[in-house]
């Protein structure tokens, strides 16, 4: 057992079996029943979760190395062959899966574009069989690159209380839902504005800054603090950041203050940090230490980083892990993943869904978004992908025929883009109770086309 | 960017890199200073989450992997070099990490085992750069798999209602964090008592049954229902279950009973359950199709498959995304991983740390369970590890010297496990509120070594 990948890091090849079984059910029921017409499948955030007024959309990039890169191993078809549900299915569809490519074409919102419910994110128009095979993992990435970037965006805004651009780090990758959630979330968060991770894979595989110093167990692995202390010191002389709550924060603080000029900074991980950091900053600055910094970690998140602040808490860093990387208020998304169209013989014939919780609209869309003379964001519209309206496009093409149309933006310009749009998102908006609501409507054209997609099922 | 890995499946040689920078420092520190002793680090859950009263243990097989096979890659390593934060620090310590595997023993309480917070789920004795640098990445896996094992029994365990075995299969893929979660989500829901998962990958990988019908999708792809569902039975005429609530449930139920005897059952996935299923259930019954089954799906979760029983639901089968696999209601899991004890030159150095709100117990430790004559669980103790005590001792070896002692149980041997342990465990810790707490007590030896360390740190 030793000596196989981990199960949940699977290799190349085994990515388009991460996906449900009824996705490949449906492509045989298809295939089987020679359905091959093309069919647009657009994926859009049903609800926002609570307390939130928008989310910055986060997951494009690897979707598009999924779709461009999407091809069967030999054994995964095998093992669905073997399946008893696939006993009556034609051996020339086992064949097919083995050739499959992605060649359709998909269009999104480009990552850390501030979004709304209702808006699709990403349009897919394909082979319906491929189509539809890659919604699992696209909704998998999406839901939850987007549920990080959103939380860390609020985070860092309590962090900038007042204007102080306070850095947070993602420490979470110890409290995310396994190894991959905590590469996705150090990509997530630096998009969503943190300075940084604790990381070192995501930060080699990213480009994201790298954060990290030590853990109460170094402190606790020599005879004293202060030895521990000094020997931090001695490795490393130019980024000593002492972490002084292991015995007794006022004694840590002052043994690390014994470290002198050369000491970055404090790290305060429990207890009441309002009232530490005040006894903390007085000890640093009696010594002479007045640029040492005093880093917070321990359980934070938006709230608790605003209550402390406003209660006058004299902190410079933020490391935060759990509340963030899991988004404890808000963990879940409801993104789904709905067919709108079908092109069937130069026809286009549009699709939707009535039960009772479930509604849609139907056929391809575009989402427009109007500004008011200082840039800042006023209403979305959703409308028909191909209706003359005002408003900036927010959906571009990213996929033709299964190839990429452009180079993808790196991660900072992304982290810039996401800055950019939430200074154009108005204030209310961003306020933590999520109470107000972003106006987005339908286009009258829009309307018009579910009415008459209803009178069609009736 | 497409033709290079998923960014959140790091190949093998990577493993180690998805880690907190601040283990590679310390790793740095001790290196530099020479500190080389042998150290025993245990992991366990400082707090049980709201809710709960017990936890099912769960992740330890992909820990044995990640420490048998742990080996820097080149590049991870020549990427740490680069890193400002060592640029004092010597190139002997980076070709140590080249060279670097886990050495050490592990002791750990198997996967399946109903535990309480405080026990030790693991705890390992390593040098000591060794035994700190997997810390991450131990507690990411444990945290998460431990967490939905745990979710899925009680979902388990709602479904089973009056003794009845009603499946439960994890259909959480896209909802989970990340594609890596799903898959790790499928693997721990099946030991927490699932029948299987929507997941073909986690099938394949795992061994777990695989289950899956049809999307909404389908059903809209063809110009009418009845069609949708002729088309479907043709391709799996001895698995058809079709989803009948696209466009009208009552008239879904009528459609899908043309099918006649060959179907196998409908699905519901909105609406009020409840009502429909009583309603289908009579539409299926007076067609003469009394061994059709209902599957229920759609945001449920053990609160609300209980309240949909005790209201008289006739549902056969759930599948359960969201619910479980996130675990909405406590997502996230506190365990922590402390040094106890450090073996320098044949003496132990007993570790604890007493900061205001995360206080420890030091010393290697064993759990020991007393049951009552009917095998009944009654209590825990934690004790020193090698102290003798009545009580079936929880931690057994796993790795000795870096090598696995003996093969690991396979996935269907876990399920059972838990299943009995979990038949063990007294009803009122299995109650959803989590109110009535299981007695787990220190050793009186165990309290006198806490206060001989804390005697020496004053």
């Amino acid at each position: 057992m030793p000596g196989e990948p981990q199960t949940f890091f699977p290799p190349d090849g085994y990515l388009p079996a991460v996906t449900d079984l009824y996705e490949l059910t449906m492509a045989a029921g298809y295939f089987e029943n020679a359905i091959d017409y093309s069919a647009t499948f657009e994926l859009w955030v049903r609800n926002l979760p609570p307390q939130r007024s928008y989310l910055i959309a986060c997951g494009l990039e690897d979707c598009v190395r999924y779709l461009s890169d999407l091809s069967f191993s030999k054994d995964t078809v095998e093992y669905l062959r073997a399946q008893e549900v696939f006993k009556h299915v034609s051996d020339a569809f086992f064949d097919y899966l083995r050739r499959m490519k992605f060649t359709g074409d998909m269009w999104a919102i480009p990552e850390g574009t501030v979004v709304f419910a209702g808006e699709p994110l990403i349009r897919i128009t394909a082979p319906i069989i491929e189509a539809q095979l890659v919604e699992t993992f696209l909704l998998s990435v999406i839901n939850y690159q987007t549920t990080v970037a959103t939380k860390a965006s609020r985070v860092v805004d309590a962090a900038h209380m007042g204007g102080v651009e306070r850095p947070v780090v993602d420490f979470g990758l110890r409290r995310a839902h396994g190894p991959g959630a905590g590469i996705s979330a150090a990509r997530a968060s630096f998009i969503g504005g943190c300075a940084g991770t604790s990381n070192v894979y995501a930060g080699y595989r990213h480009g994201i800054p790298v954060y990290g110093t030590a853990a109460h167990s170094w402190t606790m692995a020599f005879d004293s603090e202060l030895e521990s202390f000094e020997k931090y010191y001695k490795t490393f002389p130019e980024s000593t950041i002492l972490l002084i709550d292991t015995y007794d924060v006022k004694q840590g603080a002052i043994n690390a203050a014994k470290i002198g000029d050369g000491l970055r900074g404090v790290r305060l991980d429990s207890g009441d940090l309002v009232a530490q950091s005040k006894m903390v900053r007085r000890i640093l600055d009696d010594a002479g230490l007045k640029n040492a910094q005093i880093v917070a970690s321990g359980d934070l998140n938006e709230y608790k980083i605003r209550d402390m602040l406003r209660a006058g808490a004299l902190l410079d860093i933020f490391g935060v892990g759990t509340g963030m990387v899991v988004s404890c208020d808000a963990p879940a998304l409801q993104c789904i993943y709905k067919l709108v169209e079908e092109q069937k013989g130069g026809r286009t014939v549009y699709k939707a869904k009535f039960s009772e919780d479930k509604a849609m609209y139907p056929g391809a869309k575009q989402v427009r978004r109007i500004s008011n003379g200082h840039g800042e964001f006023q209403r979305d519209v959703i409308c028909r992908h191909d209706e003359k309206m005002k408003g900036e496009a927010l959906l571009t093409k990213i996929l033709e025929d299964g190839k990429p149309v452009g180079g993808l933006p790196d991660i900072k310009e992304i982290q810039s883009h996401a800055k950019e749009q939430l200074a154009r998102l108005p204030e209310r908006y961003k306020r933590f109770d999520g109470a107000d609501v972003y106006p987005v409507s339908y286009s009258p054209a829009l309307e018009a086309l579910l009415e008459e997609v209803k009178k069609q099922y009736r």
